[in-house]
């Protein structure tokens, strides 16, 4: 019978399909006394060769998806699962003890796991430990043949339902196969939503109750316009649901005619949509979706994936990849961003109390100067291939951005005299912290433009961490205080005929694009899959309108009555 | 030879005395073996006589200092001290295993440590481990014959020099003996800071350095008005510095017949200097020190004091008791203002990523509303006993306001529909989220007063905790951007003919004031022994300038300009 529960719509679409779902088994058993040893140890043959059949597979998905490096780690599965000792181990616990097959299994595989477990400094031994606890559940799952769930095993259309998905398990995730996602967890702006949005996938998220309602293999509906979930729908609504899916195939289809356009709004204002990227690799959903720019390119990244802290000529190929790909469009590089709950494997950072309000971004680079220099060298050498700007993340004083600038420009400097060829960079900041927000008329002066980071602004300005679910309702993007912020911003930049863009959510957000315009608002950069969507909406409003949208919103109380007065302005 | 080094200036008076180091000594020892059972066996009978002896001193100290409950803790240690299964224990493990007394009892004592602390789910077994590991310390310092340092000892005039203080350490402080306070770590805003100027001992912080440079015993001058450390001074030295003293007590003086004046500027202008309270404990202070209010009374120290929930008349005992000491003079409390850094012992919050951006004050309070309600009715029934102002701490929203304020009224008539009698009660928020001081206006419309918090709202403002020394240099009470959005309040209040009070270390702060006064502020409350130097350095000033400093400072740059501008204009 059909069932109907809510979540958050985290990425556009209707997704209808069979539940996959992907939640820890109950791998419990009993210990039980057997007679017939040779019947037992063949049970252990026969789980290990289909464990070793399972992990062949998930290995050549994640060499395709993900790489040979990546993969690596299922190798080392297989060569557990094919270890004459371990095997021999198992068998001898079954003659020995006359256990079955799988206490036999638990026995011999806790001994090896906290054997390695006991070697504390020792971070190879440390992995084995992991390796062999995951190849013991799947073992475990074959012998009492319970599936074990996994992404890479998917063959068919599926809605991906689960408590949360980690970014190991996005990585494995096939486009062609997963065609919803549905979790309990999460929010918006939760990892899980922001891949789902850049593979365009449609989820919902934060269902609290999707893995209890939801059983393995029943249809469902994923509506990731509305955040409505409905569990074997009757043929009505399935029928309703295809047409809204076929719906938004269409609208995706029309917007797909914007790509190669401005973005203009009804009344002829131009407007820049970029894109937000984390690597090269990035680049072909920017281009796909025709980007005028890229807004923000976040470069920690660079650096997490990394076992090393990168090296000058690392990072000028990632930047000049990525400028060279726009060719002449312009390409915002933020410097390295970690710290708060970036971290890096490679380079251990104090622990904090509050990291969020702690030692990050800027803050590491100005104390850090060595590591700050290269990545500032590689940036201005890259800039010589393309239309690159610079901007620090998490600045809160001038003295700060003065200290970055004159780092920038000794580096500049340095190069000149070494004859390196270099662009013209423009040189600006995030506004992400409400002390920058506030003073944007005296930074307006000195820099170039600045770039409004609204996820961090909005969590320092209302106090409120957005990944903490106690706090979430504060997380308010309307709230007239944030609109406030911003609109300082701009009319402060304005004034010193300085660029404003936004890289945050809110930057693609329909609801905050209307008010973004009438503030005048330069570029909105966002992810990739929303940029045609945004540019489609921009044409239908006049800035006009909106530019007294945007005063009544200035002068709101509350973040509910600024929904309103979009709504109302717009429909 | 003398030596200087320079900390953070964090309570004023110049000390000169005697060093007492605050540090724990090496236990540590070398395992023996001894062949006279007898004599090792009475070193243990007179180590045990010893360590009784201190802390029957100890104890006395603290029943006297803090109560009888808080010395119930030494009773236990006194029984452990006493307890003949423990003691033959010792003394069995010399003779068995021929082990010097040392060795003996560490390794009896760990023995039962480990036992008691297995017993992970039972409170009392992991507090008498706690108690076994204090008193081993002490039975170990009197068989090494090192000397255990204890606040409690001390019975001369002495400076006392630690790494830190912790809140036990200044509780058994004796202001009698304890002449200054110098420490390794902490701020201004730290709690040893806090207690060394409540208890009005000169001190100053964060040397980094001081438990290398002094040894115990040494003479040494502790300047709380500069900062300056002056280890071993010789004659001249100690001359200068004994003139500084005694002029900074005449200073004192002279503040002290003000005592029972108005706080009025050069040119007339009245204004109210209140003072911050964290119990009823405090008004002595606030009495002697000619407060004209309680700006601030935290009443979260009632919660966190008791072990459990204060009941209703208990909290309305704790607020009659200090609204009735200030005899119609008003005294705004702070409703619970629990989370981020502060816990109580018998409800367990959750943890948090980010406890400052987290779960806290208000947040808890509009979720947990009986406990809210609770607290509610007795502010209200204490209303009828003087001027009971009420604030609602960590308001971000006016949505939170108008709930927060909803409760109050339902409370209000329910009390008045029983005939109870209530005061008039002023209601207002606290202003240490940026969204609500962007949004003064709004809020302004709805309440009767503000009272701005600095200490959080410099925090949010500069996405920094004051308490992480990787980014204690952004927490700049005087950057342009924290003095606009003050400003922003006041004018927002006054234009609604609201009051404005301010109940942060920066009301009290003497660079602070004159602009504070500029801006037309209408309360500074602080630490009470604060309350006498500011008036008299209102006294001094004239508004009409003061407004125009507050003018430059709004349009400077940086935190340090505004020092310049207030420097100059103060002079």
């Amino acid at each position: 019978m059909a069932k109907n529960f809510k979540g958050i719509a985290a990425s556009n679409g209707v997704a209808i399909a069979k539940a996959y779902l992907l939640v820890d088994p109950d791998l419990s058993f009993t210990k039980t006394t057997i007679t017939d040893v040779t019947a037992e140890q063949a049970r252990v043959d026969d789980a290990l060769k289909a464990a070793s059949a399972d992990v062949e597979i998930i290995k050549r998905k994640a060499e395709k998806n993900l790489g040979a490096d990546e993969a690596q780690v299922f190798e080392a599965h297989l060569m557990v699962l094919s270890d004459p000792e371990m095997s021999g181990a198992f068998k001898q616990k079954i003659a020995d003890d006359k256990v079955n097959a799988e206490e036999a299994v638990k026995e011999v595989t806790d001994m090896y796991i906290s054997m390695f477990e006991a070697m504390t400094d020792n971070a190879y031994m440390q992995e084995r430990a992991a390796d062999i606890r995951d190849v013991t559940k799947r073992i475990l799952s074959h012998l009492l043949q319970v599936t074990l769930p996994n992404p890479a095993l998917i063959d068919e259309e599926v809605v991906l339902v689960s408590k949360d998905l980690t970014p190991s398990d996005t990585a494995q995730l096939d486009r062609q196969f997963v065609k919803g996602i549905l979790t309990d967890l999460g929010g918006r702006t939760a990892h899980a939503s922001i891949m789902a949005r850049t593979l365009e996938i449609p989820a919902v998220v934060g269902s609290d109750v999707a893995t209890q309602e939801v059983t393995d293999g029943v249809t469902v509906i994923v509506d990731g316009l509305t955040g409505d979930v409905i569990v074997d729908p009757d043929a009505d609504t399935l029928a309703t649901y295809q047409q809204k899916a076929a719906d938004y195939s269409a609208q995706r289809a029309e917007w797909a005619l914007l790509k190669d356009q401005q973005s203009v709004s009804a009344d002829g204002k131009t407007f820049v949509v970029g894109a937000n990227i984390g690597s090269p690799k990035d680049m072909a959903a920017v281009l796909e979706n025709g980007s005028e720019g890229v807004g923000l390119y976040r470069t920690e990244f660079l650096y997490m994936e990394s076992d090393h802290l990168p090296t000058e000529d690392e990072q000028f190929e990632a930047y000049k990849a990525v400028v060279e790909k726009m060719a002449g469009k312009p390409v915002t590089v933020r410097t390295m961003d970690i710290g708060g709950d970036k971290h890096l494997s490679y380079w251990k950072l104090p622990d904090e109390e509050n990291p969020f309000l702690g030692y990050r971004a800027i803050r590491i680079s100005l104390d850090q100067t060595e590591i700050f220099r290269t990545q500032l060298r590689a940036l201005l050498r890259a800039s010589a291939y393309g239309n690159l700007w610079i901007m620090f993340p998490m600045i809160a004083t001038l003295a700060e951005f003065r200290a970055a600038k004159k780092l920038y420009l000794e580096e500049r400097t340095k190069l000149e005299n070494d004859g390196v060829a270099m662009g013209e960079v423009k040189l600006g900041i995030m506004i992400e912290i409400p002390a920058a927000a506030v003073l944007a008329d005296k930074f307006a002066k000195e820099l170039d433009f600045f770039s409004i980071g609204t996820n961090d602004l909005i969590g320092y300005t209302m106090a409120a961490d957005r990944g903490n679910d106690k706090v979430a309702y504060l997380y308010q993007p309307y709230n007239p205080s944030i609109l406030r912020l911003i609109n300082n911003v701009i009319e402060a930049a304005h004034k010193e005929g300085k660029f404003v863009a936004m890289c945050g959510e809110m930057a693609g957000d329909p609801v905050a694009v209307p008010v973004l315009m009438g503030m005048g608002l330069d570029e909105f950069s966002m992810s990739a899959p929303s940029v045609l969507q945004t540019r489609s909406l921009m044409k239908k409003l006049n800035t006009a309108d909106m530019k007294l949208l945007a005063e009544k919103a200035l002068d709101a109380e509350t973040n509910d009555e600024v929904i309103a007065l979009v709504e109302a302005a717009t429909k």
